[in-house]
């Protein structure tokens, strides 16, 4: 084998044990959030038709999703995103529980240009309300939004909103012309990231006059929410969002298919920018080939998340490993009171690896412990055996104390 | 879009939330216990090199892969097995510990005739350790398997146990040439699913004579397990396997990568055969362009599993949801109090879902919760805000009572 064959290709990951525990603990957390707002699960096939896959998505769309033929002959690709699979399923289930609330966690397949936090098989992490055209289930959407930030442990974040109706009055009355919305709309969204004067020569390029450009800025600026976002507002601090949700008439959300409410969660401190958006989306799924039903609903972006509390080190206590304690094994003879206490720390919940060689030196099984990252270590040896203790270290404080083996369970545990 | 085009395809499912439930409970028990015995988590892309993917593998097994090429004109494919990726992982990551004990969660594509059972879109839930040559790896593998089989609810199981070693030798003692080993072993493979009879036609036309077959079932019969075989046996019991595990003479795995103990799970009760096996393959990771490093493990059945306990209802308390209680929605008057009610259920952990439209009738709204699985659902009209109380129905018993809020906690809980 080539020695970049060895590596996984480019643009993909492997999660070792150390990247999985934080993946797995933020999956967790999110899960937890999502259903107790009353979403439940939903897991599609990785391979689907590619005439689902690129129904209305266009060119740009197509060249960047993996597609080939079967040993059927059939036209087939990977999963671009979890909005096509859920308007599949709303199609292949029509006897579906409506309104039908469901989150998907799963991978994605895009042969993008791999770059820092672009990758080709990346998670996304969606929950959609299918069949409610209720501002109420945008306020539980909303709700559902700050509810996983501030399990993620986030403190110092915005949930901005906006809605399309709302940014069309401004365009407008600002003069812009229907075919102007969509590609005004686009560059708006810049605003936060770029800077005004950027955006206005953006404008310009795609042929606003100046005069437009000035009224349209005026216009955002002296812009409200309307009475559905008024509504939309209202259910959502009723669910308890408190602070955090603000209007922002400047929030426009790149995607031409919103038709209703939209929002975004910023992280302020440190200032990271968008982590999760959405909105409402009522022609999309039929669009799509799926069901004449409104939806709403947001994404999470998963792995910038987890590369964000990675780098920002925001989990200071997350641990390498899943494992807490090691059980050196002294020797052959001493060997069978490490299999008793591996028993007896298992069956007590705590997550024990026992030694897997009886000739290896106690301090080459330390060393094993230490670069796996796991924090206790418990060493019986003769001496141990005789005074019917064992000796428990921690390997990160490097300081040890005998005690009896019961006492491990609430030591460690 | 075509009719058919509208399911997924052909050896790919859906899992909608009801089927989700029980794989989300499934792969958690598993994941318990796997961690418990100091195993951590990987999960590796699920496109690899061609190269990496057909490796050791053959033609057969090429037929039945993924294949193509990508974008940028790579020989690609999809996950074949768990093995492959963990050879691939161990040469890409030199400086792992080792031991490495490692589990993996995911899915595989295998391009098979779809049939009752057979998937092309399946999970493998595999545990191994590389690195250790020892007894009380082989011994740590067959415990997690007891401890797994035990936490899924199994009762009435086995778990077999045998080694290359013990068979090659009752092999030989019955005259066979080297050639006529790994040939033998695939049909002995079958003596429990076809038969006595079946297996011995199939030895004749596999081309052992009459009197080899009589000798080498003589043989089989009064074999015992060796030296090693009697340690690990000594060890696994050492860590509370008991009864259930016993030596096998019979049986044979039919894989030829195989070099030590070799393990297999039978449920007896009722009779459906083996759910999990493994064994020790210290040659098949250098096989496979990986490092030199003995490796033992095992994998289980997962989409067998949860068919196993769907089709026997083995877990009859397990529900089609995750959501606990709908609270329903009165009128848009008496709406503020169904949000109050849903934060404090939320707040307390309990996932309550609220329903979305205040001006569905009452009883299209209990049908809905009914529908989706749903057992509880609380009531408040303008009667229970006077009296300071909700009403909390029982889909299921179709009981109801009317208590203070504080009761819900724990009358849900």
């Amino acid at each position: 084998m080539g020695n970049t064959k060895k590596l996984p290709l480019k643009g993909f990951r492997d999660f070792l044990p150390e990247k999985m525990v934080i993946r797995r603990e933020v999956i967790k957390r999110l899960r937890v959030v999502f259903e107790k707002y009353g979403f439940d699960e939903l897991q599609t096939p990785a391979l689907e038709y590619k005439e689902v896959l690129t129904g209305k998505y266009g060119e740009e769309a197509e060249k960047l999703m993996y597609l080939f033929k079967d040993r059927g002959g059939r036209d087939i690709g990977l999963r671009y995103d979890l909005t096509v699979p859920l308007a599949r399923v709303a199609t292949s289930y029509p006897d579906l529980p409506v309104p039908f609330k469901r989150y998907q966690i799963q991978p994605v397949w895009r042969a993008e240009k791999p770059q820092k936090g672009r990758y080709r098989e990346f998670y996304q992490c969606d929950f959609d309300i299918v069949g409610s055209d209720s501002p109420m289930a945008d306020a539980e959407i909303i709700a559902v939004l700050n509810d996983a930030f501030s399990a993620l442990g986030f403190i110092e974040y915005r949930i901005k909103i906006n809605s399309r109706s709302v940014l069309s009055s401004s365009l407008a009355k600002a003069g812009l012309s229907g075919k102007l919305h969509y590609p005004a709309i686009t560059t708006i969204d810049k605003l936060e990231k770029k800077g005004k004067a950027s955006v206005e020569k953006e404008l310009l390029e795609k042929g606003l006059t100046a005069n437009q450009i000035n009224k349209l800025f005026a216009e955002i600026k002296k812009a409200k929410p309307d009475e559905l976002l008024l509504k939309v507002i209202e259910y959502a601090q009723g669910l308890g969002v408190g602070q955090k949700l603000e209007f922002d008439a400047t929030l426009s959300r790149g995607l031409d298919y919103y038709t209703g409410p939209i929002y975004e969660v910023a992280v302020e401190k440190p200032k990271i920018g968008s982590l999760a958006g959405g909105g409402r989306y009522d022609k999309l799924l039929s669009d799509l080939g799926g069901p004449n039903l409104p939806a709403t609903g947001a994404s999470i972006g998963l792995d910038r998340v987890i590369d964000v509390l990675e780098e920002l080190n925001l989990w200071k206590d997350i641990n390498k490993t899943a494992v807490k304690v090691l059980v050196t094994v002294f020797s052959e003879k001493n060997l069978s009171r490490s299999l008793e206490v591996t028993n007896l720390l298992r069956k007590s919940g705590i997550n024990a690896e026992l030694y897997l060689d009886a000739k290896t030196k106690l301090e080459k099984q330390l060393k094993y412990a230490d670069k796996k990252g796991i924090v206790w270590a418990i060493i019986i040896g003769p001496e141990e055996i005789l005074k019917q203790k064992v000796v428990l270290k921690n390997l990160k404080t490097k300081t040890q104390e005998s005690i009896p083996e019961q006492a491990l369970l609430t030591k460690i545990g």
